[in-house]
């Protein structure tokens, strides 16, 4: 079945704009709408922190609803680093994640490659890879509402 | 000191080739080797498997010096998954290390992202996030040599 026209603010928005979208998508576990920020394709790729090598959206759709199961991903982005060309932008993003457990909450840190192609929709991303990270100093968080996107 | 004109065939270099370089410069803990086939630039980055973020050429060079000084990277690459446009050129690889210990040798996986950038020069590296992967049954090895890039 063909996807609906994208509204035009999916089809204006900038790398930033999806990916602050993509962040927001995991804190509130919303799966149709973190899915609908990729490109619809079997060439984008996912790799979660100590995770496997997933191609295409079906394997990355079914990973994030595993992930949704539990309950929403209290994740933050920090000092976004961009690599910017006229089809494809590369970032380097700090993620720092709250995690519950029985002993209270802690703090996990991520590192992420997230990249995005120009489709003819807009900018969608076509990769998320996740490692383990080290916390940093001073991070200047922003989440999807930051200034620095507007 | 500006550098010397690059050789014809690092012009003439595809991502596939400065990739297959990048991992021979590794096995052989050749570091003016490896550190040529970067952009040489303020913007390149690199994570090594649990390690921080580091931003630009020179941090990445004293990373890899301090890796060298343990020796040649038993590494190779296998299953190499591509995205080109026309500007970058983005890899995710599968990388399998034979790691020495007092128990013998073992094997060690990382997944890696590498990105390739056009540049005056030619394709040039601008980007490598490995981190701790999991072993991929039958993958189909290949080396610098290989004939996927010939």
């Amino acid at each position: 079945m063909p996807r609906k026209k994208p509204p035009l603010a999916a089809l204006m928005a900038t790398p930033d704009e999806i990916e602050a979208q993509f962040y927001e998508a995991l804190q509130s576990a919303d799966l149709d709408r973190l899915i609908g920020l990729w490109v619809n394709d079997e060439l984008v790729r996912c790799i979660h922190p100590g995770g496997q090598l997933l191609v295409g959206i079906s394997a990355i759709k079914a990973s994030f609803e595993t992930l949704f199961a539990r309950g929403p991903v209290a994740v933050q982005a920090a000092e976004v680093r961009r690599l910017q060309t006229e089809q494809l932008v590369i970032h380097q993003v700090h993620e720092r994640v709250l995690v519950p457990g029985p002993e209270g909450t802690q703090v996990a840190w991520a590192l992420a490659t997230n990249a995005y192609l120009k489709t003819a929709e807009g900018w969608r991303m076509v990769l998320h890879h996740a490692s383990p990270g080290q916390p940093i100093e001073s991070p200047e968080m922003h989440t999807g509402n930051a200034s620095v996107l507007h």
